[in-house]
């Protein structure tokens, strides 16, 4: 896909534009909405003065072959229409800046972008600018001087931190985890093409095999946090973050929220890291405080975290509520609620063939490398990775010599040479278990749900074999290439005869005709 | 799909345009090509000079969403080179004359068209303007006065036979049968979009399930026009046809040429036809005389017939020897010859849901109506028509009162009330047994061939079903009717909550919260 210029829908305002006051000196792009409900009320009032530009249909139709792939008109416009554009802008300058040049733009803003397939499995760790992003606004822009953290809610002596608190290792102790993160969107194009779902360019954007990255993080345990604070008060089962970039929802206006359990804080799952890779986060990925929370969907991992509240239950805020929500098979359209759902937190086993590309050929002499990822979330690690070339009728394990190391938190990148006889179309699929024996749904409609989150099914290609140590191959294979003639793309037909008339011929007398004699 | 203008490449001449004279008068557009070697072998010179544009990619790219859908521009070019591009015009002149005006035109030159699926089956026989038309060439404009059948080869007395000899009920009896003919590409487009092929657009363009139709052909048996020639010499076991169109490949130009046995000739399955449904044949569909070959693929139906010899073996032209080849599944680029695969004559059991469409949404009250075809060729019939809403887990029979008429050699029309309990994506499948007790391949892969002919597997469909008689989506639905949305398409977010706060308090309190409470 070469870059494109997003096709852009013209925006006319309607009315003021208004001005929302940052709230924080040195937090550009900080809108405080949480604490404001008049300035909530008047965006939802604003809101209802645009008919804003339908998302684009990309389930039903082809996806577009361009790059930027989905270019979010709507969302844009939502921050025209609130004066918010500047954040459109300042946005896409980071991608530009922090992200490899090379980017999937899934969708170009808010930004999500995953890095190229194969390069996302040549090293265990993911350098910073290949790591996925999945945002869901702007990007705030926070000068670490001015940076706190409020400790707020059900909690013994409610604290302001500064990044300099945090990083004071007489207070905290420093932790560090290979963690990976990962989208639930993560494979969903295999939901899309199946069976198209919910159809928003943001909630649901088209994500493939990349949404999921592996990072050394550096912070401190937000259980260290919270003690320090004086733990919490009866009652506090669940701690709330605060993002600061405004998200948007169905005419009205949010910062990003959302909750996690206290029990997984407890056990250090929970970390505020400012260091990614030994580096400072990027501004794309929360400069200068996010939430690591391992085995977690990426959804909780909050980025340009600034207050953290003890509630007694799960968040209202929509992100929790009303998003990455699991259904039945049977839910969809036309019956789909908040509680027919579950939430998504812990991540299931799954994984991934990197190389080869779906709908590729493959020219072998009867083995063919794959390489891929395989994750399991929930302090669950992969113990087993299994190939097959047959569609998963039967399968081959990947020795344990050709798995990277075993974290409790991350991924395992894998490789095998996959024994390959047979020619043609063929379904190369994998799956991997994990170490409490859970393994992968078979089919992507084993596991399809209306939000298309989770595409955790076995991972199915499809390529063309071509085996080049069977001799009628090898020889039409010296024939093209006496001829210079390329045997891709597969489906262009070959000019030349196949077979003489005498060789034809020959083959049919051996053959005893093409009909019965007698 | 609406009409679109095709796009044209421009075509450039390089050295002359021959001028090759018409073979006889009152035949306008029949270039004889098989008695003038001389001839072809200009043609083969000329077409070495040009390079002609590549055919499109149609498979492993969406394929475009205009009408028509491939236009041929290659095949044109083919003919402009050769002085014959008059026949480009002329036939589309006959699409536009004969042929409905909401065909779709899978191929505007040499022109190939279906029907719309619903309309397709809404008659057992089928209307002249709606049957499908699969040419190879363009389309000849025969004189009836000057027309004559040359019966040669191998025939004790070799005979020249007109119009008016062939209608001569003293010479020969009348002979009317009901016969569906069927292109061996029907349904090629679910190969297609799971794994493409050779992808020539003219020999193996995109068709639907509408590439069969059913009509009352009458005509001679071509049984009883060998027996007025004093019958066959010694040897003689096929007889070859002759159509007057033009016909190239691979940089050759031949006319129409295939054979088909004398076997299938002496059972009175092959008859000389000059009427289709009490008219005079379509000029584009072979008028003043064709064959209809019973139970046989389309292309052993030879149109503008006119020469029919007597020969030893099969035909070595090479729409017999070197198309409609079936292939095993590892046979492709890479080892494709003529001579290992088999050549496609009795066509296969066969069906197909003509209604509703794939990826269709469907509202209904526990019963969706589904209605279709199904087919069984040489000689065989369709005894039992089966529908499964589950993807082919559990069947049910169509009763065999919503079965038309019993054929020897034709299709039968069925519909069935399909009970549908559930929602969501649901897979609707068909399959037909005749009445040798042969029925259908489960899967597309099952019956995969590298040239993409005969997709007799289980017709299946996508549906996404919406049944009215639960009570919460007959509630989403009045609730959808109130606020002026449509359901459709699915995929488009509702901008709507989908449950008040309230609501889903009430029901997470009944689940007792989203997590454990010990």
């Amino acid at each position: 896909m070469a870059p494109a210029e997003p096709h852009a829908i013209p925006f006319r305002a309607k009315g003021d534009i208004p001005t929302f006051a940052e709230e924080r000196e040195g937090w550009k792009g900080y809108i405080e909405w949480e604490k404001y409900p008049e300035k909530k009320k008047q965006v939802e009032e604003i809101m209802k003065r645009y008919d804003f530009p339908d998302p684009p249909e990309f389930q039903l139709v082809p996806l577009p072959d361009t790059n930027p792939i989905l270019t979010g008109e709507r969302w844009k416009q939502y921050h025209y229409a609130t004066g918010l554009g500047h954040l459109v802008d300042t946005s896409w300058k980071y991608v530009l800046k922090e992200k490899s040049a090379d980017m999937i733009h899934v969708l170009q803003f808010p930004y999500n972008g995953e890095p190229p397939r194969d390069r996302l499995v040549s090293t265990e760790i993911t350098p910073n600018p290949d790591f996925f992003v999945r945002n869901h606004g702007g990007i705030p822009e926070i000068d670490p001087a001015a940076y706190t953290l409020d400790i707020s809610g059900l909690v013994n002596n409610p604290k302001r931190l500064t990044l300099a608190d945090l990083q004071n290792e007489e207070l905290f102790p420093r932790q560090t985890n290979v963690v990976s993160l990962q989208c639930s969107g993560t494979r969903r194009i295999e939901q899309i093409h199946e069976y198209p779902g919910d159809g928003d360019e943001l909630i649901n954007a088209p994500w493939g095999e990349g949404a999921i990255g592996t990072a050394r993080w550096t912070g401190v345990s937000l259980k260290k946090v919270i003690k320090y604070c004086g733990g919490l008060k009866d009652g506090a089962m669940h701690l709330e973050f605060f993002g600061a970039d405004t998200y948007f929802k169905k005419g009205k206006v949010y910062n990003y929220v959302v909750s996690v359990p206290w029990r997984k804080v407890k056990v250090n799952e929970v970390l505020l890291a400012w260091e990614m890779n030994g580096e400072p986060l990027p501004k794309i990925h929360g400069f200068p405080l996010r939430a690591v929370c391992f085995g977690y969907i990426g959804a909780r991992s909050v980025k340009w975290l600034y207050e953290i509240r003890a509630i007694t239950d799960p968040t209202e805020a929509p992100v929790q509520r009303k998003e990455y929500l699991y259904y039945t098979p049977q839910v969809g359209k036309q019956n789909a609620k908040y509680s027919n759902g579950f939430s998504i937190q812990d991540m299931p086993v799954s994984s991934a063939i990197m190389s080869p590309l779906n709908m590729q050929h493959v020219i072998h002499d009867g083995k063919i490398e794959l390489k891929g990822w395989a994750y399991s979330g929930g302090g669950h690690w992969p113990i087993r990775v299994e190939v097959s070339g047959d569609g998963g009728s039967i399968w081959y394990e990947v020795p344990w010599e050709n798995l990277s190391t075993k974290y409790y938190y991350a991924w395992r990148l894998w490789h095998m040479e996959l024994p390959v006889d047979a020619e043609g179309w063929l379904e190369i699929c994998v799956r991997c278990w994990d170490n409490a024996l859970n393994t992968q749904p078979t089919f992507v409609r084993s596991a399809w749900n209306w939000d298309l989150h989770v595409t955790s099914s076995a991972h199915r290609l499809k390529i063309y074999s071509i085996n080049r140590s069977r001799p009628a191959t090898a020889a039409r294979l010296k024939l093209l290439e006496e001829k210079g003639i390329d045997i891709v793309p597969i489906t262009k037909p070959l000019e030349f005869d196949l077979e003489t008339d005498e060789e034809y011929e020959a083959a049919m007398n051996q053959q005893r005709g093409r009909e019965p004699e007698e």
